[in-house]
């Protein structure tokens, strides 16, 4: 039951925000009286609402008990005012990641109204070995999670993603080396992803990240990135 | 099932991130037997995760089902921008609020590191008469629920809040005629909250709210609010 609740959930999305129980039916595969009964019973407990025309969109008040107390938004609280800080100077895009079932999710993303490309959402996912958030979580995986990437299909977003295996492997090592990465074009040809791990006691619990234009210079990115991502590892020690 | 699925999410919060399956049957009032079975199959479907004591916080993947395609994200991304100019002009609290099921419900705050109290959570509530976002989003209520609330129990979340109904009508009105509110003391003796409302399409989607110390100027605010909120508005227009 809770797979089937999970699976209609999973049906919304940025491109999909509205929908009939029929539609819902139709992209999750249940049949469609038991799509329709689950969408009552979601409407009924407020995690979905409807519309003037019967359709539905995910309630508010779903969004109320994903977020309370949750992991997600007390790291996004803490990091936000220093994303802040390393958007006001680089005036791109500034990503937080986070290691979620083998791909990176981004708990939250600061755009600057004249950035270049980026095709990174909040509540969305890209391949380990593409971004470079990605490429920092692998860096610092579990051993185990990280040789079951290594060893299974790396995916390529762009002709120049990473996906020799050993390749990777030297990246992340050199990764862990430096303490960020410089990722030009590995998940578009005109932009170059700059991240940072991001440690709670010790442990890197996410990646903070630039997206720049191909020809814009790193260094100032690579330094505004390890300062925001020391000063939010003071804020989460001192936290209660 | 989809009832009792609710209540277990909703017995997690700021304070209590983490529980047993123990914890949760006592909290919901679900039998032992009952609320082991439904965190299993919540941790199954990945919107619970059991951490290494065997106790359980909410996954990762609800944070991610329950944002991707939200009007929650919409409202909120088409803000920030214009809230954190709100932000870098007040330098105390500025949120935005929406009205779910007969309260505020905080979707987003912004808090400068020296800014005075403040008990507003993102993903928390306060009743619609007390918190100067909610008295915005009252006033511009349908008629049903606005009539519903004054006809029904007005909370007093400090002394000054507002809890007769006629001093309450006639302060809405006040507020639909101004376009904002400032409300001195109603939740905090110490502060005064100041909101104006978002329209999206011409209807009232939002309230945007800043929190001020007692004896700070309100005009500055009502000014940064107004404009705010008018970008937040052709922002909303422009968007696909």
């Amino acid at each position: 039951m809770t797979e089937r609740i999970v699976r209609v959930l999973d049906s919304f999305g940025d491109d999909r925000t509205v929908q009939t129980s029929t539609d819902i039916a139709r992209r999750t595969g249940l049949p469609s009286s038991t799509a329709h009964r689950i969408v009552g019973d979601l409407v009924a407990a407020g995690l979905l609402e409807r519309d003037e025309q019967g359709r539905v969109r995910l309630g508010m008040r779903l969004w109320e008990l994903a977020l309370r107390g949750s992991r997600a938004l007390r790291l996004r609280q803490a990091a936000l005012p220093h994303m802040e800080r390393v958007q006001a100077q680089i005036r791109e895009h500034t990503q937080l990641a986070v290691l979620e079932h083998e791909e990176a999710l981004f708990l939250e993303r600061l755009s600057h109204p004249e950035a270049g490309a980026n095709i990174t959402r909040i509540a969305g996912r890209l391949p380990l070995n593409a971004s470079s958030s990605g490429l920092v979580l692998l860096a610092h995986a579990d051993p185990e999670i990280r040789e079951r990437i290594l060893h299974g299909h790396l995916e390529a977003v762009s002709p120049e993603t990473v996906t020799d295996a050993e390749t990777l492997r030297a990246l992340l090592a050199s990764i862990r080396r430096r303490g960020h990465v410089i990722a030009p074009g590995s998940i578009e040809a005109v932009s170059t992803g700059v991240a940072v791990p991001v440690r709670d006691h010790g442990q890197v619990i996410a990646a903070l990240s630039v997206v720049l234009p191909r020809a814009a210079a790193t260094t100032p990115a690579v330094n505004a990135l390890t300062s925001a991502a020391g000063a939010i590892e003071q804020d989460l020690r001192s936290a209660p």
